[in-house]
Protein backbone atom coordinates (compact mmCIF):
# COMPACT_ATOMS: atom_id res chain seq x y z
CA UNK A 1 0.00 0.00 0.00
CA UNK A 2 0.94 3.67 -0.32
CA UNK A 3 2.96 5.30 2.68
CA UNK A 4 -0.13 7.93 3.07
CA UNK A 5 -2.47 5.49 4.84
CA UNK A 6 -0.10 4.85 7.48
CA UNK A 7 1.29 7.91 7.84
CA UNK A 8 1.35 10.31 10.85
CA UNK A 9 2.00 13.78 11.46
CA UNK A 10 4.69 14.27 14.54
CA UNK A 11 3.52 17.42 15.72
CA UNK A 12 7.00 19.19 15.98
CA UNK A 13 7.22 19.31 12.21
CA UNK A 14 4.72 21.97 12.14
CA UNK A 15 5.76 23.18 16.16
CA UNK A 16 4.08 26.73 15.93
CA UNK A 17 0.61 24.94 15.37
CA UNK A 18 -1.11 24.76 18.89
CA UNK A 19 -3.04 21.43 19.29
CA UNK A 20 -6.13 22.60 17.50
CA UNK A 21 -4.17 23.83 14.89
CA UNK A 22 -2.16 20.57 14.40
CA UNK A 23 -5.32 17.97 14.35
CA UNK A 24 -7.50 20.30 12.02
CA UNK A 25 -4.48 20.85 9.61
CA UNK A 26 -3.78 17.03 10.07
CA UNK A 27 -7.17 16.28 8.91
CA UNK A 28 -7.21 18.62 6.17
CA UNK A 29 -4.60 17.33 4.81
CA UNK A 30 -5.92 13.44 4.89
CA UNK A 31 -3.20 12.38 7.25
CA UNK A 32 -5.11 9.71 9.05
CA UNK A 33 -2.43 9.80 12.17
CA UNK A 34 -0.62 12.38 14.51
CA UNK A 35 2.33 11.89 16.88
CA UNK A 36 1.80 14.78 19.87
CA UNK A 37 3.87 16.41 22.44
CA UNK A 38 3.08 16.75 25.70
CA UNK A 39 3.52 20.51 26.13
CA UNK A 40 0.86 21.69 23.40
CA UNK A 41 -1.67 18.77 25.08
CA UNK A 42 -1.10 20.45 28.91
CA UNK A 43 -1.42 23.61 26.90
CA UNK A 44 -5.44 22.93 26.55
CA UNK A 45 -4.68 20.12 29.64
CA UNK A 46 -5.53 16.39 28.85
CA UNK A 47 -9.12 16.15 28.91
CA UNK A 48 -9.74 18.85 26.82
CA UNK A 49 -6.63 17.11 24.37
CA UNK A 50 -8.76 13.95 24.38
CA UNK A 51 -11.95 15.35 23.69
CA UNK A 52 -9.84 16.95 20.34
CA UNK A 53 -8.53 14.01 19.51
CA UNK A 54 -11.45 11.92 19.59
CA UNK A 55 -13.53 14.88 17.52
CA UNK A 56 -10.06 14.87 14.65
CA UNK A 57 -10.93 11.32 14.08
CA UNK A 58 -7.11 10.77 13.99
CA UNK A 59 -5.13 7.85 14.92
CA UNK A 60 -2.40 8.95 17.77
CA UNK A 61 0.92 7.25 16.80
CA UNK A 62 3.19 8.04 20.02
CA UNK A 63 3.33 10.77 22.19
CA UNK A 64 6.70 12.59 22.96
CA UNK A 65 8.27 12.70 25.20
CA UNK A 66 9.26 11.37 28.28
CA UNK A 67 12.69 10.29 29.43
CA UNK A 68 15.55 12.76 30.77
CA UNK A 69 16.30 10.80 33.60
CA UNK A 70 20.01 10.88 33.49
CA UNK A 71 20.49 13.47 36.62
CA UNK A 72 23.00 12.44 39.05
CA UNK A 73 20.82 14.11 41.59
CA UNK A 74 18.22 12.22 43.34
CA UNK A 75 15.71 15.09 43.71
CA UNK A 76 16.00 15.13 39.96
CA UNK A 77 15.72 11.69 39.58
CA UNK A 78 12.59 12.04 41.05
CA UNK A 79 11.21 14.78 39.14
CA UNK A 80 11.98 12.87 36.35
CA UNK A 81 10.40 9.87 36.92
CA UNK A 82 7.14 11.85 38.48
CA UNK A 83 7.07 13.48 35.14
CA UNK A 84 7.37 10.15 32.95
CA UNK A 85 4.43 8.54 35.27
CA UNK A 86 2.40 11.53 34.43
CA UNK A 87 3.57 11.04 30.78
CA UNK A 88 2.61 7.69 30.79
CA UNK A 89 -1.14 8.24 31.78
CA UNK A 90 -1.33 10.75 29.55
CA UNK A 91 -0.40 8.83 26.44
CA UNK A 92 -2.71 5.85 27.71
CA UNK A 93 -5.45 8.11 27.96
CA UNK A 94 -4.91 9.88 24.57
CA UNK A 95 -4.25 6.88 22.51
CA UNK A 96 -7.69 5.41 24.26
CA UNK A 97 -9.32 8.71 22.59
CA UNK A 98 -8.19 8.57 19.39
CA UNK A 99 -9.09 6.46 16.43
CA UNK A 100 -9.25 2.84 16.24
CA UNK A 101 -5.26 2.00 15.53
CA UNK A 102 -3.84 4.12 17.65
CA UNK A 103 -0.62 3.21 19.79
CA UNK A 104 0.00 3.62 23.38
CA UNK A 105 3.42 4.92 23.07
CA UNK A 106 5.63 7.20 25.29
CA UNK A 107 8.86 8.35 23.03
CA UNK A 108 11.39 7.89 25.89
CA UNK A 109 15.10 10.42 24.87
CA UNK A 110 17.49 9.16 27.80
CA UNK A 111 18.81 13.02 28.42
CA UNK A 112 22.77 13.56 28.62
CA UNK A 113 25.25 14.04 30.58
CA UNK A 114 25.37 16.16 33.88
CA UNK A 115 27.24 19.78 33.87
CA UNK A 116 30.99 19.13 33.13
CA UNK A 117 30.49 15.07 33.59
CA UNK A 118 32.81 12.57 31.94
CA UNK A 119 31.08 9.46 33.18
CA UNK A 120 29.45 8.74 29.75
CA UNK A 121 29.13 5.19 31.24
CA UNK A 122 27.44 5.87 34.25
CA UNK A 123 24.75 7.69 32.50
CA UNK A 124 23.84 5.45 30.10
CA UNK A 125 23.39 3.24 33.61
CA UNK A 126 21.37 5.52 35.07
CA UNK A 127 18.69 5.80 31.92
CA UNK A 128 18.42 1.59 32.38
CA UNK A 129 17.89 1.69 35.45
CA UNK A 130 15.70 4.59 35.34
CA UNK A 131 13.82 2.54 32.50
CA UNK A 132 13.21 -0.29 34.96
CA UNK A 133 11.77 1.70 37.61
CA UNK A 134 9.07 2.77 35.15
CA UNK A 135 7.99 -0.49 33.49
CA UNK A 136 5.64 -1.87 36.12
CA UNK A 137 3.43 1.25 35.84
CA UNK A 138 3.66 1.14 32.13
CA UNK A 139 2.52 -2.63 31.87
CA UNK A 140 -0.36 -1.83 34.07
CA UNK A 141 -1.54 1.12 32.06
CA UNK A 142 -0.72 -1.07 28.98
CA UNK A 143 1.57 1.37 27.35
CA UNK A 144 4.87 0.88 25.38
CA UNK A 145 7.74 2.87 26.03
CA UNK A 146 9.68 3.40 23.42
CA UNK A 147 13.37 3.89 23.84
CA UNK A 148 14.50 6.43 21.49
CA UNK A 149 18.45 5.84 20.22
CA UNK A 150 19.83 9.59 19.55
CA UNK A 151 22.62 10.60 16.84
CA UNK A 152 25.61 10.38 18.53
CA UNK A 153 26.30 14.05 18.40
CA UNK A 154 23.81 14.45 20.91
CA UNK A 155 25.76 11.85 23.44
CA UNK A 156 26.65 14.60 25.65
CA UNK A 157 23.58 17.09 25.91
CA UNK A 158 20.71 15.50 24.90
CA UNK A 159 20.44 11.73 24.92
CA UNK A 160 23.35 9.15 25.76
CA UNK A 161 21.54 5.96 24.11
CA UNK A 162 23.66 6.33 20.57
CA UNK A 163 22.46 3.28 18.64
CA UNK A 164 19.54 1.15 17.81
CA UNK A 165 22.42 -1.89 19.57
CA UNK A 166 22.47 0.22 22.66
CA UNK A 167 18.49 0.52 22.79
CA UNK A 168 17.75 -3.24 22.37
CA UNK A 169 20.01 -4.00 24.79
CA UNK A 170 17.89 -2.23 27.35
CA UNK A 171 14.61 -3.22 25.89
CA UNK A 172 15.53 -6.90 25.78
CA UNK A 173 15.19 -7.36 29.92
CA UNK A 174 11.73 -6.37 30.06
CA UNK A 175 8.66 -7.72 28.50
CA UNK A 176 8.18 -6.33 24.72
CA UNK A 177 4.62 -4.98 25.00
CA UNK A 178 6.32 -2.94 27.54
CA UNK A 179 9.59 -1.59 26.50
CA UNK A 180 10.21 -1.00 22.58
CA UNK A 181 12.25 1.16 20.32
CA UNK A 182 12.05 4.22 17.93
CA UNK A 183 13.55 3.58 15.00
CA UNK A 184 14.48 7.34 13.97
CA UNK A 185 16.27 7.79 10.48
CA UNK A 186 17.46 10.53 11.31
CA UNK A 187 19.48 9.28 14.46
CA UNK A 188 20.48 5.86 13.21
CA UNK A 189 21.06 6.01 9.35
CA UNK A 190 25.15 6.35 9.63
CA UNK A 191 25.32 2.87 11.90
CA UNK A 192 26.77 0.27 9.06
CA UNK A 193 25.03 -1.67 11.85
CA UNK A 194 21.42 -0.52 11.59
CA UNK A 195 20.16 -3.40 8.93
CA UNK A 196 21.14 -5.77 11.53
CA UNK A 197 19.58 -4.18 14.42
CA UNK A 198 16.12 -2.88 12.87
CA UNK A 199 16.04 -7.51 11.95
CA UNK A 200 16.65 -8.18 15.52
CA UNK A 201 14.23 -5.23 16.79
CA UNK A 202 11.88 -7.50 14.42
CA UNK A 203 12.58 -10.54 15.83
CA UNK A 204 11.54 -8.96 19.55
CA UNK A 205 8.75 -7.34 18.12
CA UNK A 206 10.21 -4.49 19.76
CA UNK A 207 9.88 -1.78 16.82
CA UNK A 208 7.65 0.75 18.44
CA UNK A 209 7.38 3.62 16.83
CA UNK A 210 9.19 4.88 13.06
CA UNK A 211 9.86 8.10 12.48
CA UNK A 212 11.38 9.60 8.85
CA UNK A 213 13.17 12.76 8.25
CA UNK A 214 16.23 13.35 6.17
CA UNK A 215 20.24 14.10 6.78
CA UNK A 216 20.56 17.47 4.89
CA UNK A 217 24.13 18.72 4.15
CA UNK A 218 25.48 21.46 5.31
CA UNK A 219 24.41 20.96 8.64
CA UNK A 220 22.67 24.15 9.80
CA UNK A 221 24.06 25.98 12.54
CA UNK A 222 22.20 24.97 14.98
CA UNK A 223 22.44 20.91 14.87
CA UNK A 224 19.42 20.16 16.42
CA UNK A 225 17.33 21.56 13.28
CA UNK A 226 19.32 19.80 10.78
CA UNK A 227 16.71 17.90 9.34
CA UNK A 228 15.03 17.86 6.07
CA UNK A 229 12.20 16.72 4.11
CA UNK A 230 12.51 12.83 3.32
CA UNK A 231 14.09 12.61 0.38
CA UNK A 232 15.55 16.14 0.42
CA UNK A 233 18.96 14.69 2.04
CA UNK A 234 21.74 11.47 2.34
CA UNK A 235 19.07 9.23 3.85
CA UNK A 236 18.31 5.50 1.87
CA UNK A 237 14.24 5.96 3.12
CA UNK A 238 13.03 3.01 0.80
CA UNK A 239 15.80 0.52 2.04
CA UNK A 240 15.09 1.62 5.31
CA UNK A 241 11.18 1.47 5.64
CA UNK A 242 11.39 -1.92 3.52
CA UNK A 243 14.24 -3.22 6.30
CA UNK A 244 11.80 -1.79 9.35
CA UNK A 245 8.37 -3.02 7.37
CA UNK A 246 9.88 -6.50 6.56
CA UNK A 247 11.16 -6.80 10.54
CA UNK A 248 7.11 -7.06 11.08
CA UNK A 249 6.63 -2.93 12.31
CA UNK A 250 3.17 -2.61 10.63
CA UNK A 251 1.99 0.54 12.66
CA UNK A 252 1.70 4.26 11.56
CA UNK A 253 4.87 5.72 9.88
CA UNK A 254 6.08 9.80 11.74
CA UNK A 255 7.19 12.38 10.00
CA UNK A 256 8.79 14.25 11.99
CA UNK A 257 11.44 17.24 11.36
CA UNK A 258 13.20 20.14 13.63
CA UNK A 259 13.73 22.96 11.22
CA UNK A 260 14.16 26.40 11.79
CA UNK A 261 12.65 26.65 7.98
CA UNK A 262 9.51 24.71 7.66
CA UNK A 263 8.63 25.81 11.08
CA UNK A 264 8.57 29.47 9.89
CA UNK A 265 6.24 27.89 6.58
CA UNK A 266 2.11 27.85 6.62
CA UNK A 267 1.36 24.73 7.94
CA UNK A 268 -0.87 23.59 5.26
CA UNK A 269 2.49 24.21 2.81
CA UNK A 270 4.22 21.75 5.04
CA UNK A 271 1.43 18.93 4.86
CA UNK A 272 0.95 19.31 0.93
CA UNK A 273 4.92 18.77 0.98
CA UNK A 274 5.53 16.07 3.04
CA UNK A 275 2.53 14.21 0.90
CA UNK A 276 4.52 14.87 -1.80
CA UNK A 277 8.29 13.95 -0.67
CA UNK A 278 6.24 10.40 0.37
CA UNK A 279 3.89 9.51 -2.15
CA UNK A 280 6.23 7.55 -4.31
CA UNK A 281 6.87 5.40 -0.88
CA UNK A 282 5.02 1.99 -0.19
CA UNK A 283 4.70 0.19 2.91
CA UNK B 1 55.67 9.33 32.58
CA UNK B 2 54.39 12.77 31.73
CA UNK B 3 52.35 13.52 28.82
CA UNK B 4 54.58 15.98 27.72
CA UNK B 5 57.10 13.54 27.06
CA UNK B 6 55.57 12.00 24.18
CA UNK B 7 53.56 15.22 23.51
CA UNK B 8 53.07 16.19 19.41
CA UNK B 9 51.55 19.77 18.57
CA UNK B 10 49.12 19.10 15.45
CA UNK B 11 49.45 21.29 12.77
CA UNK B 12 45.76 22.76 13.01
CA UNK B 13 45.64 23.11 16.28
CA UNK B 14 47.32 26.64 15.28
CA UNK B 15 45.96 26.88 11.79
CA UNK B 16 46.73 30.19 10.94
CA UNK B 17 50.45 29.74 11.11
CA UNK B 18 52.80 28.72 8.20
CA UNK B 19 55.21 25.72 9.07
CA UNK B 20 57.85 27.91 9.95
CA UNK B 21 55.95 29.60 12.70
CA UNK B 22 54.31 26.26 13.45
CA UNK B 23 57.49 24.47 14.12
CA UNK B 24 59.49 27.54 16.10
CA UNK B 25 56.36 27.78 18.31
CA UNK B 26 56.11 23.85 19.25
CA UNK B 27 59.97 23.34 19.83
CA UNK B 28 59.84 26.94 21.97
CA UNK B 29 56.98 25.64 23.90
CA UNK B 30 58.87 22.36 24.47
CA UNK B 31 56.71 20.28 22.75
CA UNK B 32 58.71 17.44 21.35
CA UNK B 33 56.66 16.75 18.44
CA UNK B 34 54.77 18.09 15.14
CA UNK B 35 51.58 16.21 13.35
CA UNK B 36 51.53 18.16 10.00
CA UNK B 37 49.57 18.86 7.31
CA UNK B 38 50.10 18.62 3.76
CA UNK B 39 48.91 22.08 2.21
CA UNK B 40 51.84 24.24 4.56
CA UNK B 41 54.44 21.80 3.73
CA UNK B 42 53.23 22.26 -0.22
CA UNK B 43 53.55 26.13 0.90
CA UNK B 44 57.25 26.38 1.35
CA UNK B 45 57.76 22.77 -0.95
CA UNK B 46 58.58 19.23 0.08
CA UNK B 47 62.38 19.62 0.19
CA UNK B 48 62.46 22.81 2.23
CA UNK B 49 59.65 21.71 4.13
CA UNK B 50 62.21 18.61 5.13
CA UNK B 51 64.91 20.89 6.06
CA UNK B 52 63.30 22.89 8.26
CA UNK B 53 61.83 19.69 9.78
CA UNK B 54 65.32 18.48 10.20
CA UNK B 55 66.55 21.98 12.02
CA UNK B 56 63.81 21.85 14.06
CA UNK B 57 65.03 19.21 15.96
CA UNK B 58 61.53 18.42 16.71
CA UNK B 59 59.46 14.31 15.80
CA UNK B 60 57.05 14.02 13.04
CA UNK B 61 54.50 12.32 14.08
CA UNK B 62 51.91 11.99 11.15
CA UNK B 63 51.07 13.75 7.86
CA UNK B 64 47.20 15.29 7.47
CA UNK B 65 45.58 14.23 5.28
CA UNK B 66 44.92 11.37 2.59
CA UNK B 67 42.07 9.56 1.93
CA UNK B 68 39.07 11.71 0.51
CA UNK B 69 38.43 8.26 -2.12
CA UNK B 70 34.61 8.01 -1.95
CA UNK B 71 33.77 9.68 -5.36
CA UNK B 72 31.63 7.54 -7.54
CA UNK B 73 33.74 9.13 -10.73
CA UNK B 74 36.68 7.19 -12.22
CA UNK B 75 38.40 10.46 -13.05
CA UNK B 76 37.87 11.08 -9.46
CA UNK B 77 39.26 8.56 -7.98
CA UNK B 78 41.96 8.54 -10.45
CA UNK B 79 42.74 11.93 -8.79
CA UNK B 80 42.34 10.97 -5.43
CA UNK B 81 45.00 8.01 -5.62
CA UNK B 82 47.51 10.26 -7.77
CA UNK B 83 47.01 12.74 -4.85
CA UNK B 84 47.37 9.74 -2.02
CA UNK B 85 50.56 8.41 -3.37
CA UNK B 86 52.51 11.71 -3.55
CA UNK B 87 51.00 11.87 -0.06
CA UNK B 88 52.59 8.51 1.01
CA UNK B 89 56.03 10.28 -0.41
CA UNK B 90 55.65 13.32 1.58
CA UNK B 91 55.91 11.34 4.95
CA UNK B 92 57.91 9.57 3.92
CA UNK B 93 60.72 11.88 3.60
CA UNK B 94 58.94 14.31 6.33
CA UNK B 95 59.55 11.34 8.74
CA UNK B 96 63.15 10.64 7.88
CA UNK B 97 64.02 14.48 8.22
CA UNK B 98 62.37 14.19 11.80
CA UNK B 99 64.03 13.46 15.08
CA UNK B 100 64.42 9.97 16.03
CA UNK B 101 61.41 8.31 16.99
CA UNK B 102 59.20 10.00 14.00
CA UNK B 103 56.42 7.64 12.52
CA UNK B 104 55.96 7.72 8.97
CA UNK B 105 52.00 7.99 9.13
CA UNK B 106 49.53 8.90 6.60
CA UNK B 107 46.11 9.91 8.43
CA UNK B 108 43.25 8.49 5.96
CA UNK B 109 39.92 10.39 6.03
CA UNK B 110 37.82 8.93 3.54
CA UNK B 111 35.36 11.16 2.49
CA UNK B 112 31.67 11.40 2.33
CA UNK B 113 28.75 10.81 0.01
CA UNK B 114 28.89 12.38 -3.60
CA UNK B 115 25.77 15.00 -4.15
CA UNK B 116 22.76 13.62 -3.70
CA UNK B 117 23.56 10.01 -3.06
CA UNK B 118 21.83 7.69 -0.31
CA UNK B 119 24.15 5.00 -0.98
CA UNK B 120 26.23 5.16 2.19
CA UNK B 121 27.38 1.24 1.69
CA UNK B 122 28.80 1.89 -2.01
CA UNK B 123 30.69 4.84 -0.43
CA UNK B 124 32.42 2.46 2.13
CA UNK B 125 33.13 -0.21 0.03
CA UNK B 126 34.64 2.30 -2.92
CA UNK B 127 36.99 3.48 0.55
CA UNK B 128 37.75 -0.61 1.36
CA UNK B 129 39.04 -0.50 -2.40
CA UNK B 130 40.72 2.94 -2.48
CA UNK B 131 42.62 1.86 0.93
CA UNK B 132 43.78 -1.64 -1.11
CA UNK B 133 45.21 -0.09 -3.79
CA UNK B 134 47.39 2.03 -1.49
CA UNK B 135 48.57 -0.56 0.19
CA UNK B 136 51.77 -1.82 -1.98
CA UNK B 137 53.31 1.69 -2.40
CA UNK B 138 52.64 2.23 1.49
CA UNK B 139 54.42 -0.65 1.93
CA UNK B 140 57.29 -0.07 -0.33
CA UNK B 141 57.73 3.23 1.42
CA UNK B 142 57.34 1.64 4.61
CA UNK B 143 54.98 4.25 5.57
CA UNK B 144 51.71 3.57 7.46
CA UNK B 145 48.33 4.27 6.28
CA UNK B 146 45.87 4.95 9.50
CA UNK B 147 42.30 5.16 8.75
CA UNK B 148 40.45 7.57 10.72
CA UNK B 149 37.20 6.98 11.81
CA UNK B 150 35.04 10.13 12.17
CA UNK B 151 32.17 10.98 14.21
CA UNK B 152 29.05 9.87 12.45
CA UNK B 153 27.91 13.87 12.34
CA UNK B 154 30.60 13.70 9.55
CA UNK B 155 29.34 10.62 7.71
CA UNK B 156 27.67 12.45 5.03
CA UNK B 157 29.75 15.13 3.66
CA UNK B 158 33.27 14.09 5.07
CA UNK B 159 34.06 10.63 6.16
CA UNK B 160 31.77 7.75 5.76
CA UNK B 161 33.88 5.23 8.09
CA UNK B 162 31.68 6.23 11.12
CA UNK B 163 33.47 3.63 14.08
CA UNK B 164 36.64 2.51 15.31
CA UNK B 165 35.11 -0.89 14.31
CA UNK B 166 34.51 -0.04 11.16
CA UNK B 167 38.07 1.17 10.40
CA UNK B 168 39.69 -1.87 11.94
CA UNK B 169 37.34 -4.15 9.95
CA UNK B 170 39.04 -2.56 6.58
CA UNK B 171 42.42 -2.18 8.21
CA UNK B 172 42.64 -6.37 9.41
CA UNK B 173 42.91 -7.15 6.01
CA UNK B 174 46.26 -5.59 5.48
CA UNK B 175 49.90 -5.91 7.22
CA UNK B 176 49.88 -3.77 10.73
CA UNK B 177 53.04 -1.84 9.53
CA UNK B 178 51.04 -0.67 6.34
CA UNK B 179 47.34 -0.40 7.54
CA UNK B 180 46.26 1.20 10.96
CA UNK B 181 43.75 3.29 12.55
CA UNK B 182 43.81 6.92 14.28
CA UNK B 183 42.05 7.12 17.55
CA UNK B 184 41.15 10.36 17.59
CA UNK B 185 39.02 10.69 21.17
CA UNK B 186 36.79 13.72 19.67
CA UNK B 187 35.13 10.85 16.86
CA UNK B 188 34.99 8.10 19.03
CA UNK B 189 34.31 8.60 22.71
CA UNK B 190 30.37 8.25 22.52
CA UNK B 191 31.19 4.69 20.85
CA UNK B 192 29.21 2.29 23.72
CA UNK B 193 31.77 0.08 21.49
CA UNK B 194 35.13 1.81 22.27
CA UNK B 195 36.82 0.30 25.15
CA UNK B 196 36.49 -2.91 22.95
CA UNK B 197 37.45 -1.93 20.01
CA UNK B 198 40.70 -0.11 21.33
CA UNK B 199 41.91 -3.37 23.11
CA UNK B 200 41.08 -5.03 19.63
CA UNK B 201 43.28 -2.98 18.02
CA UNK B 202 46.05 -3.11 20.76
CA UNK B 203 45.91 -6.83 20.05
CA UNK B 204 46.28 -6.45 16.31
CA UNK B 205 48.89 -3.26 17.03
CA UNK B 206 47.64 -1.35 14.68
CA UNK B 207 46.82 1.89 17.07
CA UNK B 208 49.18 4.11 14.47
CA UNK B 209 47.64 7.35 16.10
CA UNK B 210 46.31 9.16 19.11
CA UNK B 211 45.05 12.28 18.69
CA UNK B 212 43.28 14.19 21.94
CA UNK B 213 40.77 17.05 22.45
CA UNK B 214 37.74 17.64 23.70
CA UNK B 215 34.05 17.35 23.24
CA UNK B 216 32.38 20.64 23.86
CA UNK B 217 28.92 21.64 23.92
CA UNK B 218 26.60 23.56 23.13
CA UNK B 219 27.63 22.78 19.64
CA UNK B 220 29.44 25.88 17.43
CA UNK B 221 27.59 26.69 14.66
CA UNK B 222 30.06 25.20 12.55
CA UNK B 223 30.53 21.57 13.70
CA UNK B 224 33.47 21.14 12.13
CA UNK B 225 34.67 23.71 14.99
CA UNK B 226 33.19 21.89 17.87
CA UNK B 227 36.62 21.13 19.50
CA UNK B 228 37.77 22.40 22.94
CA UNK B 229 40.90 21.59 24.76
CA UNK B 230 41.28 18.89 26.75
CA UNK B 231 39.72 18.48 29.98
CA UNK B 232 37.06 21.96 28.74
CA UNK B 233 34.40 18.75 27.67
CA UNK B 234 32.82 15.67 28.17
CA UNK B 235 35.35 13.13 27.19
CA UNK B 236 36.80 10.91 29.71
CA UNK B 237 39.96 11.63 28.14
CA UNK B 238 42.18 9.84 31.27
CA UNK B 239 40.42 6.70 30.77
CA UNK B 240 40.66 6.78 27.15
CA UNK B 241 44.58 7.43 27.52
CA UNK B 242 44.86 4.68 29.57
CA UNK B 243 43.05 2.58 27.47
CA UNK B 244 45.26 3.22 24.70
CA UNK B 245 48.67 2.76 26.53
CA UNK B 246 47.49 -0.36 27.96
CA UNK B 247 46.81 -1.51 23.79
CA UNK B 248 50.25 -0.64 23.31
CA UNK B 249 50.47 2.19 21.89
CA UNK B 250 53.87 3.81 22.07
CA UNK B 251 53.94 6.97 19.97
CA UNK B 252 53.14 10.29 20.19
CA UNK B 253 49.80 11.87 21.43
CA UNK B 254 48.39 14.60 19.18
CA UNK B 255 46.29 17.51 20.37
CA UNK B 256 44.48 18.06 17.16
CA UNK B 257 41.63 20.65 17.80
CA UNK B 258 39.68 22.44 15.07
CA UNK B 259 38.48 25.60 17.10
CA UNK B 260 37.42 29.50 15.95
CA UNK B 261 38.26 30.88 19.06
CA UNK B 262 41.43 28.70 19.37
CA UNK B 263 43.19 29.38 15.82
CA UNK B 264 42.21 33.27 16.35
CA UNK B 265 44.56 33.41 19.23
CA UNK B 266 48.34 33.89 19.57
CA UNK B 267 50.11 30.55 18.79
CA UNK B 268 52.19 31.25 22.33
CA UNK B 269 48.99 31.07 24.33
CA UNK B 270 47.49 28.35 22.69
CA UNK B 271 50.22 26.09 23.45
CA UNK B 272 50.71 27.10 26.83
CA UNK B 273 47.40 26.22 26.76
CA UNK B 274 47.87 22.86 26.03
CA UNK B 275 50.73 22.32 28.03
CA UNK B 276 48.47 22.98 31.48
CA UNK B 277 45.58 21.17 30.01
CA UNK B 278 47.49 17.55 29.57
CA UNK B 279 49.90 18.30 32.13
CA UNK B 280 48.37 16.06 35.05
CA UNK B 281 48.27 13.47 32.42
CA UNK B 282 50.48 10.50 32.48
CA UNK B 283 50.95 7.75 29.95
Amino acid sequence: MTMHDRLSLNQATIKRADLSQALSATAAAGIPSIGLWREPVHDVGLSTACTMVADSGLRVSSLCRGGFFTSDDPGEQQRARDANLRAIDEIAQLAAAGAAGSAPVLVLVAGGLPEASTDLRGARERATTAVADLVDAAAAARVTLAIEPMHPMYAADRGVISSLRSALDIAEHFDAATVGVVVDAFHIWWDPDVYTQVARAGVQQRISSYQINDWITPLPADALLSRGLPGQGHIDLRALTRAVVDAGYGGDIEVEIFNADIWARPFDDVLRDILVATSAMTV
